[in-house]
């Protein structure tokens, strides 16, 4: 059993008066708490297994890291829960501004940059890179068959970065917003280019999400499920083609539909 | 369309290479920020719908507001995204604590509240009731029927506290929190009795959840999906009944079954 599952007695009933005591398979939810040069910003709950990607990620998408070249060192401590970050600069000004944000759809870790139009200037995607609607579809398929904690436990959120050609990186954790900051702090930590990649993400598309995927220059976000309004019109002002409800058969595209072509039309 | 839903373009392909342009239906995400006394605490992203009972709500599973009586006065501005409530005493110091929180599940709202000792010990219920398993599938019937924004859009969770015989009272929200402290909130200010009930909620059970939940002394909680390994510890701790996988034909029960009376054995 991986770490991130554990195992729990559960009663089962159905409608028809059956019932059975069986092992069933529950998500592990574990605090992280992310210090940035020696101060303590926020403890997460998340899945255990991510820590270094997970800190460097959320520091990236709260705008406190920018790139690899400020960091100095990361160090974890499992047994406490506890990332260390350390920058070659000093940076507890901008580590005061984390508090002072957005907690976003009632979920919603928080956005500490909230300004629309700032927003779209700093984000826009210039990628002119195009996914044939079969590479879209078969990515989704590989997105499918790698979520195997989520068919086990049903509580868990996954995300994959992904080329034209594979899926490049890939997380699980029981939270959205976890996954892809983990998948973030990889490509951050490891220099991987995103500039012309896909993510695939299996949870709703709100503004937060929409603004972590922009931030990494990432032209191309796919959900499985749904996208809220502001995330629809965040998507259409940074340029980034947003797809949703993509299960296997179809998809819905919301925004930037040139990115993705087709057999007979090529683009729309 | 109601207020929190709105029209989108979208471009539907299929697998097999149909393509067409139709309008979709995407639900809204508006910013309310919530103050209290005068100090400006949170901006949340939610549904415009309910932000009177979702400020009080929130308030009341941050531990800032513990029972009506210190509520003064409630007003919303909708056109600004405010709500502003005014207790009787001073909070300020209190409130200054929100921000010292645990960022909950990538998602995660946060808790400003974090042993688990004393949360056991605090928010113990007490309840005898029972629920027959019947009466459980009814009101899933019942909760599935109502939640008609999320078959529309797919992008909204729902929440509703019941009693045996009904639901008395459901919200729908962009954030699975939102939903809960909505209802949370509501209970609070019209005094709606909750010691004897069941809440179901459309999403996930994270510990954050739970907590809310017991805070309200609420002791059967239900979901349509699945709960955290912490979730389900922190439900055996407060003595609630926890039942995860509700979907019409059957429930997952993961602590204290024995609310749940069955037609042949009554109680296990």
């Amino acid at each position: 059993m991986p770490e991130n599952i554990e195992s729990v007695k559960i009663l089962r009933l159905t409608i028809d008066g059956a019932e059975e005591t069986l092992d069933d398979a529950v998500i592990v939810e574990s605090p992280l708490t992310i210090m940035l040069n020696g101060q303590e910003l926020v403890t997460l709950l998340c899945s255990p297994a991510n820590a270094r990607y997970l800190g460097v990620g959320y520091l990236f998408s709260e705008g406190l890291i920018i790139n690899r070249d400020e960091i100095k060192q990361v160090t974890v401590d499992d047994r406490k829960g506890v990332v260390r970050v350390n920058t070659f600069e000093e940076k507890s000004q901008l580590a005061g501004e984390v508090y002072k944000r957005v907690i976003t759809t009632g979920c919603g870790r928080g956005v500490s940059f909230y300004s629309f139009a700032d927003l779209q200037q700093e984000f826009k995607t210039e990628s002119k890179v195009k996914y044939s609607v079969e590479s879209v579809f078969r990515l989704l398929k590989d997105f499918q068959e790698l979520s195997d904690t989520f068919r086990l436990t049903g509580g868990v959120h996954s995300a994959a970065l992904c080329s034209n050609e594979k899926i490049v990186v890939y997380a699980n954790d029981v939270g959205r917003h976890n996954a892809i900051d983990s998948i973030v702090g990889r490509c951050v930590l490891d220099d991987i280019p995103t500039s012309d990649c896909v993510m695939i993400t299996s949870g709703r598309i709100s503004s937060e999400i929409l603004i972590k995927v922009a931030r990494k220059n990432i032209p191309v976000l796919v959900s499985r499920t749904a996208p809220t309004n502001i995330g629809v019109r965040l998507a259409k002002q940074t340029g980034m083609t947003l797809i949703g409800f993509a299960r296997g058969q179809r998809m819905n595209i919301y925004a930037n539909d040139w990115r993705i072509s087709r057999k007979t039309s090529g683009s729309a």
